[in-house]
C-alpha cells in the first residue's frame, strides 16, 4: 500500500469555491485583466475531459462593441447584469472537435470513434463542453473573480452572430468580474443528500 | 465603489484542483467513508445552476454486490479501475427535475417555464446535471479524494438496472478513491490560449 499525503483545501478555499460564493448580478467598478483571462484558462484547460477532447470554445466579451452584438440575444432579466459586467464569457463547443484529437489523445485513434457516430460526437461536445464551462465557473473563483452563469438568452442569434464562420455552437453564457454584494439576491436551498442521492 | 478584498486560492490549492491532480486509474487500498461522501456533497450542491434546478442525482456505489450490478455496463478500458475503486458514483439527471421548483426557486413560477417545452427541459437538465457533475470532480479534489471520470459505459443499461424506478438517466460514471500513482498516464497536452479562446 502506497501512501500518499492527503491534500483537502482548507476552510477558506472551500468558502471561496463552494459554500460563500455566490452568482454576481451586480458589479464593482474594476476591470478584468487579459493576464486574468488567460490565468482563468490556464487553470480551467486542465480539468479533465472524455479522451482529453476539450471541446469548449470560449468567446471573452471585453468591448462595448461586442457586447452591443450580443445584446439582442439577451432575455431581458439577464440584460442589465451583462451588458454591465467587465467580461461575458460565450461558452461554446466544437462539434468537429474530434479533428484535434490526434493531437490531444495521441496514443489511439479516437476521432474515428468520433467520426463513425455523430450522436456520440454530438453528446460528447455537449456534455464535455459543459464539464470545461463548470470548471470555468469554478477556475474562476480560484484566480478572485465572481462570475454569473445563466443560460436565458438565443442561442441561434448567438451562434449567428458570433461563431457562424468557425461553426461552433454556443452553450451557455458567463459573466465575469468583481461582484457588488448589493446586487446578491438571498440564498436558495439546496436538495438534501437524501432527496439526491443513494448509497449503495 | 465598494472595496472587497479579492481572495485568490494559493498555488497550493489551485495544484491541488487543476494543475496538479490527475485522473486515476489505480487506487490505494484506503477507504472512503459515508461521511467523507456528505461532505463532498455538502460542497457540490452550493455550485450554481439555472434557476437553481439541481437536476444531478448521485448514486454511490460502495459495495461489491452494487459494483456487479454495473459491470456488464461497464466497457472494457473502464473494468478494472472501475470494480477497485472504493466508490464509483453514477452521475445521473431526474428529468423531471421541474416538479422541485416550487421548493428550490420559490421566488418564480419556473416550473412552468418547463412543463410547457420538453425540449428546454430535456436540454436543462442534461447541462445542469453535467455542471454539477463538474462540481463533484472537483469537490472531490477538494475533500482529498481523486476521481477517475469516464463515459466509456452503456447508459441504457445503467438506466435499467439502477435508475427505471425513479426515471432518472444516467450521465457519466465517476470512480472516487485514494489514487495511487503507480496508475497514472503521461499528462495528455491541452489546447493553447488562442486554439480554445477569442478575446473580442
Amino acid at each position: 500500500m502506497v501512501t500518499v499525503p492527503i491534500q483537502a483545501l482548507d476552510a477558506a478555499a472551500r468558502d471561496r469555491l463552494f459554500l460563500e460564493a455566490r452568482t454576481a448580478n451586480k458589479w464593482q467598478d474594476r476591470p478584468v485583466s487579459d493576464r486574468t483571462l488567460h490565468e482563468l484558462y490556464d487553470l480551467l484547460k486542465m480539468g479533465p475531459t472524455s479522451a482529453n477532447c476539450s471541446p469548449a470554445r470560449l468567446l471573452f466579451l471585453r468591448t462595448p462593441e461586442a457586447k452591443e452584438r450580443l445584446r439582442p440575444a439577451l432575455s431581458s432579466g439577464n440584460l442589465d447584469k451583462t451588458m454591465t459586467a467587465p467580461v461575458t464569457v460565450i461558452v461554446a463547443h466544437d462539434p468537429a472537435f474530434y479533428d484535434l484529437l490526434p493531437k490531444l489523445f495521441p496514443h489511439a485513434d479516437a476521432k474515428s470513434w468520433f467520426t463513425s457516430s455523430p450522436a456520440l460526437a454530438e453528446t460528447t461536445a455537449f456534455r464535455n463542453g459543459t464539464l470545461q464551462g463548470a470548471y470555468l465557473i469554478l477556475a474562476a473563483r480560484a484566480v478572485g473573480l465572481d462570475a454569473g452563469p445563466m443560460s436565458g438568452f438565443d442561442n441561434a442569434k448567438v451562434d449567428a452572430e458570433f461563431l457562424a464562420a468557425e461553426g461552433w455552437k454556443s452553450n451557455f453564457l458567463v459573466n465575469l468580474g468583481y461582484g457588488d454584494p448589493a446586487g446578491l439576491f438571498p440564498r436558495s436551498p439546496r436538495l438534501d443528500f437524501d432527496e439526491a442521492c443513494r448509497l449503495l
